[in-house]
Order: C-alpha cells, then structure tokens, then sequence
C-alpha cells in the first residue's frame, strides 16, 4: 500500500525479494508507527530471526517471509550436488519453521515451494523454481486480499460508521490486508466513511499499526479505548464491524481472533450492528470440531502491568502503569460463536459462517 | 483503610481534618500506586486546588474535602462580624463549588454545612457547627460503605472469582469504599475469593488504584486488560461482577459509570453472571427522567493516545502509544439500562434498580 516518507508517497509490500542482493525486504514493524524503516535479512538465518522476532508479523506476511526465506536459503546454496542441496533446504526449512512453531502460514508456504522445487532436475532449475514460488505466493496472498475486498466493499455504505479490532491490515498479510481490505477497496470506489479503531490492549496494535495504515491511506479514522465501543454502539455511532481471524473453524465457523474480539462481537448483536470476520482460505482450519479446544495463549503478564510507547525526546520506552506489587491475567486470545457473526468474507465471497462447510470445495478444503 | 509504608501498617482515611494546623489532610491520589503521600492543604483555596487537580477524587471523597474545606474556610475568618463572615464563607463556597464544576457531591456536602451552620448565633459557633458538620458528613460517608459492605458480603461466597470496574475503593470515599466494601467486609468475615480488577483505559484506574487497594488489604486479585473479561466469562472463570457508580437515576434504574462498565454488564447478563452496582446514597438523582439525557463527558484524547506510568528509573512518564497522526474519541462514562442490572447495593441494602423509586421513602427521596 502507499506510504508517505518524507512528502514523498511510494507503494510498498511488508514483504518483498530482492534477487540482485538475494535479500528479503521486510517493513520492521516493530517500529511503527513511530518509524518507517525497510530491514534487508541477507541470508536465511537472519530472515528466521525476523520472524521470530516478530519484525514481521501476522498470517499472510510471516507466510510469504518463509517462503522467500527458502527461496534466499536454496539460492545461497554452492555447488550442483542434488543430495546436499536437498539437505541443505532441509536446514533451512527447519530453521525457518522453528522461528514460530505454533504458525501454521510458513510452512504452508513452504511446502508450496518445495513442491514447486520437486519439478526442478538440476539444483539451477530448483533455485529458480524455489524463487517462481515464493513470488507466486506473495502474489497470491495478495491478490486474494483484494478479492476480500472486492466483497467486502459491497457492505460499506457512504456515510458508515465502521469499527474493527487490533491489525488485520496490509502490514498482516503482504499487501492490503483481510479486514482492512474492504475499506481500501470502498475509499478507492470514492466512498466515504469514518473508521474507529480499537486500541486493542494490551498490545495497543489497533493504536498503533492499523491507525498508521489508515493515515497513510488516508482513511478518516479514530482510536478509541476498548472500553468505549459498547457505549457508541448504543447511541447509533457505529453501523458495522469488520475483524480478522487467526483461525476459523471451517467445520462451526467459531472465530478465533485477537482478546477483546467475543466481547465485540457481542455488543454488536445486542445492537443488531452487522459483525463481519474478513479472512483468507489460509486462515480456515477444517480439522479442529469445536472451539473450546483452540488453545488460548497466556501470554507475558507484563503486557497488561504496562506499555511501549515514545517519550517526548523520541525515545522509545516501556512504562510500568499498574499498582507493583499486583500480577496480571492475559489470555491473547478469545473465541467468537458462530451466530455472533454475520458473515465470513473471502476471496471467493461472503458466506454465513455456518455455511463454510457445505462451501468447503470452493474454500480450498484438502480433503475429500 | 490499612496502608503499609516501610513495613509498617496504619489505618488512613482518603480525607481528614488536623484541627491544630486547620488543614485538610489528603492521600495524593495522582502519585498512587507509586508513592504513598499525605498532602496537607493549608487554606480553602489549596484544597479547592486539590479538588480541581484530582489529587482527590471520588464522590464520596470529593464531597468530605468539600465539607472539610468550608469549615476550614470558616475558621480562618477572622473577627466577629456576621456579615463579613457570611460573605467570606459565600466565597469558600463559590471556590470549593468551582473546582469541579459538573460534580453534585461537593454542593451537597457544602449545603449540609451551611445548614449546621445557620443554628449558630456568633461566629465563634457558627465555626465549631461547620466542623462538626463536615466531621457528620465524611463519618456518615464511612459508616454508609460499612454498611454496603454488610449488604453485599452475603453476595460474595467461598472461592469465587469477582470482577470490578475502574475504581469505587476507599479512595473513592472517606474509606472502605462501595464497589470494593462487599470485599472487605466478606475477607473480615473470613472468606476466600479472588478478584480480577479491569484495567479500565483510558486513566487505568483499576490497575492502579484498585488493584493498590486490594494489595494493601491483601485481597488476592489480578489485573486483567479490559478485553479479557468476556473470554474469562465464556470459560467459567467469573461468577460475579460489583462495580460503583457516579449516578444511578432514581426512576429507572439506569447506572453511570466510567466507560466499559455497559460492555461489562451486556457480557454478564450474555452469561448470566449476576451484575451489582454499589453505591451510597447521594449517588442516587431522583430528578433525571432517562439515561439517555446524562451528558457524557469526552475527555481529551490524550488520555486514549497514550499512558501515565514509572519508567525503570522509577521517574513518572508519559508515553505516546498510538500512531503520532491519528486522533482518538474518549467518552468518559456509559449508561447501563436497568434490565442488565441484577441489583443495586445501597447502606440501606439491595434492591432491585426499579425498585428504587418504589422504595424512595427509605432512600433519601428528598421529594414528598
């Protein structure tokens, strides 16, 4: 999407390959939105430490992150013995999967690049098989982004009032984003509206990255505190939501995503307010059978006793703001039911989310 | 309530009055939970001061610092003309009346002295009439927590898990509290139970002052993002909700109360977790026809863009969290519809919230 550096507006990917440096280009998120910097991994390991580190984040872009980081790791490969490059890649793959073990997107991506690499003979056919993927996958996530958005631009009327929850914008996947793709595509067909975005504690990544996206898209938007949404719904201020997903369940069309989601999703029925899960196909597991089994990550307690932020002098800083000697809970995720929700939209159109299932061929389900 | 300072535990209230010095004796609340601090304002226009820049806050509190600082006011008078005196204590009350323009606690307190005051012939009476008056109302203030505290303990049982709002602790009072005075009064008697204090951003009054409270009484709690309540419920770890209020209307039923406390009353009634609103009895507006014409106040979006906390040197800062270009919306409170409310904790005991004008006779009703 487009960001404006210095005056000057330029589009960028979160993620891009350079093949002259052999190189992945990543925005490094974790300085946003207080800074806008582009990091170069110059070889495998050091695109694994991105994703562990989280410069880069969300689904779709830690997916296209792995699979140019096999890509990067085949091409930096010497030699035209077929049997150490194949260990080689091993390596690579591994060290790359490891970088977050509980993500299903890498190794989606990269077994989409070794199967592509398969078709290669020589190790020079694989490098350049490796690298076709890899950009195939970029593309396709972003291309199915824009799908969402196509449909989902449909809901949003001139004049709305639309809310959503933490960051499922471009910075998320590799280009426009899931839930901030229908609003992308409505400001291109020359719609109006006002987004409110919420915070999202303990994290604030609502404050942060999706408040950054708007305002380089030039969305009208503000942040509010979580708190806040319930008491705007009930004086009409709010006429829809759209959220992302980390894990639809293809087989109920529970949603799980980002703390504070449930609590949304039920306000906005309470309201009559329509509640909308923008998705790609990645994003639907077809296995799990009920939602009370997706594991909720407790994470650091020092998330909630506190925040990151910048201080006057620029200086970036964590301030401790609860009482010291309390401890906190932070589950990172919560898990809305289906008839919360109005509907699932994806690349391939808008479903009820107790429909994903009879729809599962056209949703890419891989079994029979 | 008890403070611990250097291992040391003493009894304080929030307000006090040091007759020898004729100064107001005030926790610094601003600098809490990171220092514990007695202020003692020597004249009414430092404690009207006090009252402005919320080194006090609360109704209960602001309205005994009120009464206080009029007798204060009262006894700095000098001489025995009773219509200099009249005049002068006109203008203590003007002060302290201004320093919170919107609240009713201070003007209610305040007209209680006035009221003492009027039996006094001389000046010299009419001064040791307001003190005692100003003793009357913050003892009365005490004495009607204890007693919501007797009430609500019946609700509290062995082992549960109670979540609270924002802050209606002792600092909120002269002492003990509304929504925390259940708390204290079921650990006197003996009982077990865990409370999850809501963070409640933007001003995280519950992660800071609750959450202090319940470490100096050695409540066992935990602070949880606003977020997290609904999932917490979803999965059984909550069995009941207490939270204060800054006006409940006498003909309806309808709660006021810092923002995010409307969300937490629709989650409790989606889970049938019983919701309590505790409140003393100047809390109640018998004039006020519908919530829906309560103004709510928007903050500055300051307090949404960012946070007040120590850094690791231990120095107060604040951060800017959110994106630096975007603005943010920042109702300070909400309006519960009486339907969500299971019932209304007053010193006179619970009732129903449409049965407070039925029993108006017993609650103070100022009408016939």
């Amino acid at each position: 999407m487009k960001v404006t550096i210095h005056g000057r507006t330029r589009h960028f990917r979160t993620v891009a390959f350079d093949t002259k440096r052999n190189a992945v280009l990543l925005i490094e998120q974790r300085l946003l939105p207080h800074e806008f910097k582009i990091v170069a991994t110059r070889d495998f390991r050091e695109t694994a430490a991105a994703i562990r580190d989280m410069i880069v984040r969300g689904a779709g872009a830690i997916g296209a992150t792995a699979a140019y980081g096999l890509a990067q790791g085949a091409w930096a490969f010497r030699g035209n013995d077929l049997a150490n490059f194949s260990a080689h890649v091993w390596t690579v793959y591994q060290t790359l999967k490891n970088a977050r073990p509980t993500a299903v997107d890498p190794v989606n991506a990269m077994n989409d690049v070794c199967a592509a690499m398969r078709k290669g003979k020589t190790v020079e056919e694989k490098k350049s098989l490796a690298l076709a993927a890899a950009e195939e996958f970029a593309n396709e996530d972003a291309r199915h982004c824009e799908e969402i958005g196509r449909h989902g631009a449909k809901l949003i009327r001139n004049g709305m009032k639309v809310l959503t929850h933490c960051n499922a914008g471009w910075l998320a996947f590799v280009d426009v984003g899931s839930a901030t793709a229908p609003m992308y595509a409505a400001q291109a067909a020359g719609k109006k509206f006002h987004v409110f975005c919420d915070e999202t504690r303990p994290r604030s990544q609502g404050a942060t990255l999706t408040a950054w996206e708007l305002a380089q898209q030039r969305v009208p938007h503000q942040i509010i505190a979580d708190n806040a949404a319930g008491h705007l719904m009930q004086r009409g201020e709010i006429d829809l939501v759209i959220v992302g997903s980390d894990r639809v369940l293809g087989r109920t069309g529970e949603v799980t995503n980002k703390i504070g989601t449930y609590t949304k999703a039920v306000l906005a029925a309470r309201h009559k307010i329509p509640f909308y899960v923008a998705i790609p196909l990645s994003t639907i597991d077809w296995h799990l059978k009920r939602g009370f089994d997706i594991p909720i990550e407790e994470r650091n307690e020092s998330e909630v006793l506190g925040a990151w932020g910048t201080l006057k002098s620029g200086k970036r800083a964590y301030i401790r703001v609860a009482n010291p000697s309390s401890g906190a809970r932070n589950p990172g995720f919560d898990v809305t039911p289906s008839e919360l929700i109005t509907g699932i939209i994806t690349p391939m159109g808008i479903f009820k989310p107790r429909d994903l299932w009879k729809q599962r061929k056209k949703l890419g389900y891989p079994g029979g």
